[in-house]
């Protein structure tokens, strides 16, 4: 029986030394899990003679990849680089090379996961990403064994540590999005370059990853409909407060049928729903299904020590098989029957925040436009005229509308000359 | 190749029927997960002529189990009778048989697990009992994968939902406990005999159950501290309010070393706390890491339906290494070194409220008392002098102490003539 099985690391930054350093201090309660020992055998970085804290030995250390991907005693590829390449070959590589693969890369697998997995298959070996959507929350997992019997309806995610803070600190301070950016920024909660974060995309990605383990499906991130949430002001939190939302990024991914909508915007959530009680730098994903209810799984989305946890037990999991003389190569169920909906077919309920002239009659025609396009409205407000420029701020919530028409309102009421501008315009999220 | 495997079933309560009419409405899309059918070929029922809905057929009925447990097409025996006898025995039968079991029976699993699991793999079969804590929410599992890279440092958890749905009540409306019970037993959120649920005895179960999964231990339900909700009056949520705290009642496990202290009583919980936002029926499980930090799974712990998920999680997991020719005996992991701290030796902080006659010199008696035995007083309130019994309520926070330490002060609080009463004594968990 074996007695080893040899790990190469791909990238030493912070997830990769975080993974690193578990191998040495763990070795005896990994060995134990696995029931052989998980030696990492060669670990590749970028500067081969940086200074590094920690025990990893100076020799293990290589600035050549294919030192890693082709190692002789190397059974488990780890891919830690980030990023779409050269990740994706690297990942392509080993897997050719007979070794299986834990990776971590949300680009890559939202990106390429049909492709790898086929190849995977093709070389009868493990592909395993549960690192790539919400760090150590178990994810991946959940949805391929213990959610298998149940039909996913709908998944809603918080699943943006970096926007989620942002949002909370405006809801709690009353300050405006560039400043609480730029806080978030000194505080190292955002990054230099935030637009991945803050635009939407990094959701996005870990959205088709859930989307894909839930229906069976082949979507790519060009399928979500994207939002972020630099286009918030203060005072929309204001308003949400007063009709009982809180305002969050969410990513929706719901089942109708044969098709899924797949949206990445910041919602009006009411205040007493668990999604709605998460803040600061938390992810948590609500999973709706028919056997077992609404599940909701809550951590820190982000950060070494976190998703080292899930890329171990991806790793203890491939070595169990090895040890067990197994293999569980990727299943690739696809439901070619299950398509996008597009998002002007989507329903929800809005809210939007107008910037109108303070005369009589403005009122009548917004209602107008709105009926004209079939949306009815739930409520209104009239608020903060401004007596020195003459503006009143209007805010509206409506009842259920297609995207389609009230895109088309929204075009119409930038063209009336009763609405000086649409100040904000962000969806409701009630179910 | 197996192109089925055979399912035997012990009992058609709740959550029996919800196995089998899932076994038949999705047949289909089960067979597609486990790569073979699920097929139920026997179903134990107490009474067998009774009028059932559903689809499930009169043929498959039989009022006697061994009809089930040594039926030669059954490869999996799913016990949810419940409670401890004969279920044990059936168990323990089906095993002996060489039938893989499935089980959502917490009191077994909770008192029995060793020599079961023991049994199991002396048969080379697999024991699974997802379904066991937490209904659909997956626990078992990520403690048994997902996690098992980490060190587990606690569980807190919310494990019952008819004391959580009670307390929810009376926190909301002021109202008794006696009342807010009777409310729920006409509701069906609460039993006839609501003893188990409210004297935390369900909980308890479950704590063992996950703490043995969490820490390699074979702790027994009499090792868990328990005390139960009935003690609670409206003006404790009150004055829990007012501190910013909400009262649930927790199961906690928590590892010192080799000591793991295992308790489920009411106690204070800042309101901020995630735990604290779960209202309801809801289940919530915090597991304590040291990888993946703090992490939280949330959903309806209990419902046949919710079991179901579970319960066919575990059916779907056996059958699939039935189909890889494989077998997943149970893991005894058991870690000796560790054993129960006792409640003496735990330490918490203590909420206290007395009723004592409205004189001078009566918090200074009661003080000396508390500093005898090293106990500070955090903060204290006194409220409410009821001028016609000439009686005060003393409403005290104390800072963390150790329980042995507590209890010879209450002894002695309780010996004091400046004391009428001690009306409530809660402990505060805050980490």
């Amino acid at each position: 029986m074996r007695k080893a099985v040899g790990i190469g690391l791909l990238g030493l930054g912070t997830v990769g030394s975080g993974v690193a350093e578990a191998l040495i201090a763990k070795s005896d309660s990994l060995a134990e899990q696995a029931g052989l020992r998980l030696v990492l055998k060669k670990v590749l970085v970028r500067h081969l003679h940086k200074r590094r804290p920690g025990k990893i030995s100076q020799r293990l250390l290589t600035a050549r990849a294919e030192e890693v991907l082709y190692h002789p005693e190397v059974d488990i590829v780890v891919e830690l680089v980030g990023g779409e390449h050269p990740a994706k070959e690297y990942i392509e590589n080993a897997i050719a090379a007979g070794k299986h693969v834990v990776t971590a890369n949300k680009e890559v697998i939202a990106k390429h996961s049909y492709e790898l997995f086929s190849l995977a298959k093709k070389h009868n070996v493990s592909i395993r990403y549960e690192a790539s959507v919400g760090s150590g929350i178990p994810l991946v997992s959940p949805f391929q064994h213990d959610l298998a019997a149940n039909r996913i309806l709908a998944i809603r995610a918080i699943l943006n540590g970096t926007t989620n803070y942002i949002l909370t600190r405006m809801a709690l301070e009353g300050r405006n999005f560039a400043s609480t950016l730029k806080q978030a920024q000194e505080l190292g909660y955002a990054e230099a370059d935030p637009a991945n974060d803050i635009e939407g995309i990094d959701a996005a990605y870990k959205l088709v990853i859930l989307s894909n383990l839930a229906f069976g499906t082949r979507f790519a991130p060009e399928d979500v409909y994207c939002e972020g949430i630099g286009n918030i002001a203060a005072r929309d939190f204001m308003y949400a407060h007063e009709f009982g939302y809180a305002i969050k990024l969410l990513a929706i991914a719901k089942r109708d049928d044969d098709k899924v909508e797949m949206r990445v915007h910041p919602v009006f959530i009411p205040k007493d729903f668990q999604l709605a009680k998460v803040d600061g730098v938390y992810n948590a994903i609500e999973v709706e299904t028919d056997l077992a209810g609404k599940l909701l799984f809550y951590g820190e989305g982000a950060g070494g020590l976190r998703a080292s946890s899930a890329v171990l037990a991806d790793v203890l999991a491939i070595a169990r098989n090895i040890r067990a003389g197994v293999n569980s190569v990727p299943e690739l169920k696809l439901n070619p029957a299950i398509t996008v909906k597009p998002m002007s077919e989507v329903k929800t309920r809005y809210y939007l925040r107008l910037n109108a002239p303070d005369r009589p009659g403005v009122l009548a025609q917004i209602s107008r436009v709105l009926g004209d396009n079939s949306i009815s409205i739930a409520s209104v407000i009239q608020k903060e005229s401004d007596p020195a420029t003459q503006t009143a701020i209007i805010v509206i919530m409506t009842y259920p509308a297609q995207e389609k028409a009230m895109q088309k309102a929204l075009r119409e009421l930038r063209r009336l000359p009763e609405v000086n501008e649409i100040s904000s315009f962000i969806r409701v999220e009630e179910s």
